[in-house]
C-alpha cells in the first residue's frame, strides 16, 4: 500500500463542459504500479468544478451548460459582482457541483461505468488553465 | 491496513429517493474485520446518484422528487431528448447530487448521524438495477 | 501510513454560510505528524454541510445564502414541514452541497487554491452545534 500524489495542470478550456477523461487516465499512467484503491482528483479553484456524467453525446455537455446558467446566472440579488457578471454564478456552479472526485481503481484502472466521463466544468469566460492535484491510495 | 473493494448491485426501484442504509450495512458486513477507516461507495451510471439525508420521516423523500423535478425536469431548451424526457434531467440530478459518498468508519461501522441514512436517487422511469463499487480503507 | 480519526464539535453559528478553514488547521495541528495523503471531513447532519468557496469577500457567503434560500426556500409542494418552514430547504441544501469533503494534504497542509475556504453551510435558524469527523490518510 502506498499514496502518491502529484498536480496536474489541464489546458485553458472555454466556458462550458468537456470531458477530460483521457487527461486524466494518461496522468494515471504516468504513476507506478496501482493495483484496487482509490483517485482521488482535487480542482483548486472557486470557479470551476469536477463531475462525472454521460461521455457520448456532445449535447449532454450543452444541455447542462444551459441548465446551471439558468439556475445560477445573474440573479438580481447578487452582491459580489465586481470581478464581472460570470463570476458569482461560477462560485455557486462550483459548489453545486463541487470540486473534487474519488473514484475506485481496479486492476489499476479507473473503474468507471460504460457511459461515465470525467468532466470538467469551466464556469468562467477566461478562466485559463486549471491545476488539478491528483492523489491515489493503493 | 488494508484495502478492500467488492461490487454490489441494487434491486431496480422505482424512480424517486429511496432508503439503502440497510443494504449497505449488509454489504459491509460481508467484509472481514474492519476497524477505523473509510468507506467508499460509487455508483457506475449518469442517471441515479447517491446522498445522505433525513431516515426517518419518507416525506422528506417525496419532497426531495419533488423539488428536484421542480428544477430539473423537461426545460425548452434540452437538445438531448431522444432517450426520452427523463434522461437529460437525471444526468442533471446526478452531476446536482453526486455518484459517490464517503463515510467514516468508526469501530468498524459506518460512523452516521442519529438522522443520516443513504438515498440511492433513481432518476429514470425504468432504470433497472444499479451497480454500486464499495472500497473500504482500514 | 497511518490512519487517523477524530471527532471535533462546531461552535453554534446563525443560518448561513461561515468560513470554518482556521478552525479546521486547528484542529488537524493535534494530529501527529501527516506527511501527503486526504483529509476527510464528514458533518453527521441533514440540515447542515461542507463545501469549498471564495475565502476573500465575505459578500460570497451572503450571496450563496441567497440563491440557495431562492431555489429551496418554501416550496407550496413541501410535505415535511412540521419540523419548521426551514426544515425541508435545509434537507435539500444538504444533498445540493453535500456533507462531507476530501481534500490533499501536502507536506502536512491542506493543499488548497490561494482562494480557496472551507464553509460550514448552516441551513436551520437554531442547528445549534454541529458534529465532524475528520478521518486522516497519511
Amino acid at each position: 500500500m502506498a499514496i502518491k500524489q502529484k498536480m496536474i495542470t489541464l489546458a485553458p478550456r472555454s466556458r462550458g463542459f468537456h470531458l477530460i477523461t483521457q487527461e486524466i487516465e494518461q496522468a494515471l499512467n504516468t504513476f507506478s504500479t496501482i493495483e484496487n484503491g482509490l483517485l482521488h482528483l482535487f480542482i483548486k479553484h472557486t470557479s470551476a468544478s469536477l463531475t462525472i456524467n454521460e461521455n457520448a453525446d456532445p449535447t449532454v455537455r450543452d444541455d447542462m451548460e444551459n441548465f446551471f446558467n439558468d439556475i445560477a446566472n445573474e440573479k438580481h440579488y447578487y452582491i459580489h459582482t465586481y470581478e464581472g457578471t460570470d463570476d458569482m454564478p461560477a462560485h455557486i456552479k462550483s459548489s453545486l457541483l463541487g470540486n473534487s472526485l474519488t473514484i475506485p481503481l481496479t486492476n489499476g484502472k479507473m473503474n468507471l461505468g460504460t457511459w461515465q466521463g470525467i468532466y470538467l466544468g469551466e464556469h468562467r469566460e477566461y478562466g485559463g488553465s486549471r491545476k488539478v492535484v491528483m492523489t491515489i491510495y493503493s
